[in-house]
């Protein structure tokens, strides 16, 4: 297999980089005064993630601003829910809806597996949009929410705050919870393998409720279905190069090392990990991708830059280090904080080169 | 010292018992009717609080309903600042309101240090007319909020998501920050104190935003006040007991060795850590609390039971455990479910006895 000549793409296997590669989580949204232009155009954020065109435009908007490494599709985790057949919608600042949420066997059966080509076309139709202007400048992140994570919204109609009736379901009808993973994983495999066909180069798996689960639960409800992707993703791209994938899990530092053995690339950190003792804790199995706090985006410029050279310092001069923030920006960040950070990233420099 | 009696003190100091003692995060609250009618009598939640005569009443309404080994003095941590001079109001169906924020050292200035006999003179009748009532039947556990909670609160004037205040001014302005939990430091040593001396057996100092500050930032700015409030307690109670303290940060399993080490008595565990391994990595330094994911009592009356069975089991025959939610119960908890869980833990036999 050839090596790929992209930063992101070669730090992701932890090949060596003139330096750190940097992309920010939701780096194409809301604290971007230009996509709010563009999502009033689309009429709803909805409309917005279904218009290639539209979507295309955000996707690029951040890597006209700053110099970050690689684009990230733009869409919602909630598009598989709504391809299997329930409804989705966005309340005026309230979470999303999705009706009617699964609750009995019955509500299982309803579901459908979504033939991506079809039920999920526009997302592969921006997936191809935005690589053709691209133009192989950066390479272009795919992504999914995990089985676990979909289940949350699924279950509770929309999102929670206790998890009363997934948490219940977990317990009372572990049974019918993991019919609704197995679906999942084979709905998120078959997905993110047609991003794959369409032209993403590389894949992440974004667990965002992992960290609400019970240690073992974590491992046998969220870990375990990430896992089986992984497994059945075709990580051979159709330009030849290796379609890394990351696993990101808010709040899961004390499972870094599980997730470190799925088969995945990368593992995404949050900020309540050291990332030097992660690095030493993964032993080289995976390469790592964080792990600033969004809210030190907050802070002055240079406070900034301080925090990301403590973190890149702390990573140390080896290989295998995606910079990122340790969940996505905030909505209130201001974009020029944004560009201190990016170039904190670019202008860093071990001297003598990586180990 | 005497040897306490009491089967939650026993356990907060590694004696041995008969049976782990329990009690609840948050018992004395709104999933329970009685407490919803002594709530309506009192207008609000503040007069609730201020109103010792009531709030002794909801402190020893789930004593009635269950056989629970402690009670917990009905309070809010938001009675220090407010004792400091700032404006406390809870919206209906929102957060609390500190009015004005602290951001300027003018602000900080304009802060008194509060005298807990006379400025939380509420409190102290409280805990006085809840003593003479329980009678010594099971021992009261007083409470605080963290140095660092408390700030949050302080800085963001309320409640916050992102926290972007106060984690700016950690960032810009760290001294004035240092400066704010410095007098949160001398606030809660002498509330504390106060509260022992008026006949709390016990005390918890609550964290609960210590999960959302990076690995180091909180051993600098929560973990490090915390420890000087340990120090500075006077821990020979008035009756010749010692007080123990307890410590519990949400979110904080990555930290349980150094909150071992910060001087306290019992550490508390949320439900992302297996208490098992807990109990190994603290080695015997100190008490653990917990640890049961309070979802877990939306599940059926058997279900409570083999997960607190699973608990028990996984910390062992060992002295030291005392049983507790791995946060506060949720308001729409029904009653009937914590009348299982409290029988399980109490029906729970090792027989052969404690190692």
């Amino acid at each position: 297999m050839p090596e790929p000549s992209h930063r992101f793409l070669r730090a992701c296997l932890r090949l060596p980089v003139d330096r750190p590669p940097i992309w920010i989580m939701r780096q194409a949204g809301r604290y971007l005064p230009e996509y709010m232009e563009v999502r009033r155009q689309a009429g709803d954020f909805l409309s917005l993630c279904k218009n290639p065109a539209l979507a295309t435009r955000v996707t690029l908007q951040p890597l006209e601003r700053f110099g970050l490494d690689a684009a990230i599709l733009f869409s919602d985790i909630l598009v598989i829910p709504e391809a299997m057949g329930m409804n989705l919608s966005f309340g005026t600042g309230e979470g999303p809806i999705l009706d009617p949420p699964v609750q009995s066997p019955l509500d299982l059966q309803g579901l459908r597996q979504p033939d991506p080509e079809k039920d999920l076309g526009y997302v592969m139709a921006t997936v191809e949009t935005i690589r053709e202007q691209l133009a192989d400048r950066v390479p272009l992140i795919g992504f999914s929410g995990s089985p676990w994570t979909l289940a949350t919204y699924m279950v509770e109609g929309g999102s929670s705050k206790t998890f009363s009736r997934v948490k219940g379901m977990l317990h009372d009808r572990p049974e019918l919870l993991r019919g609704l993973l197995d679906r999942l994983v084979e709905a998120v495999t078959a997905y993110l393998n047609a991003q794959i066909r369409h032209g993403v180069q590389a894949v992440q798996i974004f667990d965002t409720w992992g960290g609400v689960l019970g240690h073992d639960e974590f491992l046998e409800f969220s870990l375990e279905s990430m896992r089986r992707i992984v497994q059945g993703l075709d990580r051979n791209g159709p330009d030849g190069n290796r379609v890394p994938v990351i696993l990101f899990a808010k709040g899961c530092g004390h499972h870094l090392e599980a997730m470190a053995g799925s088969g995945c690339d990368v593992v995404g950190l949050d900020w309540t990990t050291r990332i030097g003792q992660a690095r030493e804790r993964v032993a080289g199995r995976v390469a790592l991708q964080g792990n600033m706090d969004p809210a030190v985006l907050y802070a002055s410029p240079e406070r900034i830059r301080a925090e990301a050279e403590r973190i890149l310092t702390d990573y140390g001069p080896h290989p295998g280090h995606v910079f990122n923030l340790g969940h996505g920006i905030a909505p209130d960040c201001e974009p020029h904080k944004v560009a201190a950070l990016v170039e904190a990233v670019q202008g860093f420099s071990w001297g003598g080169g990586q180990a």
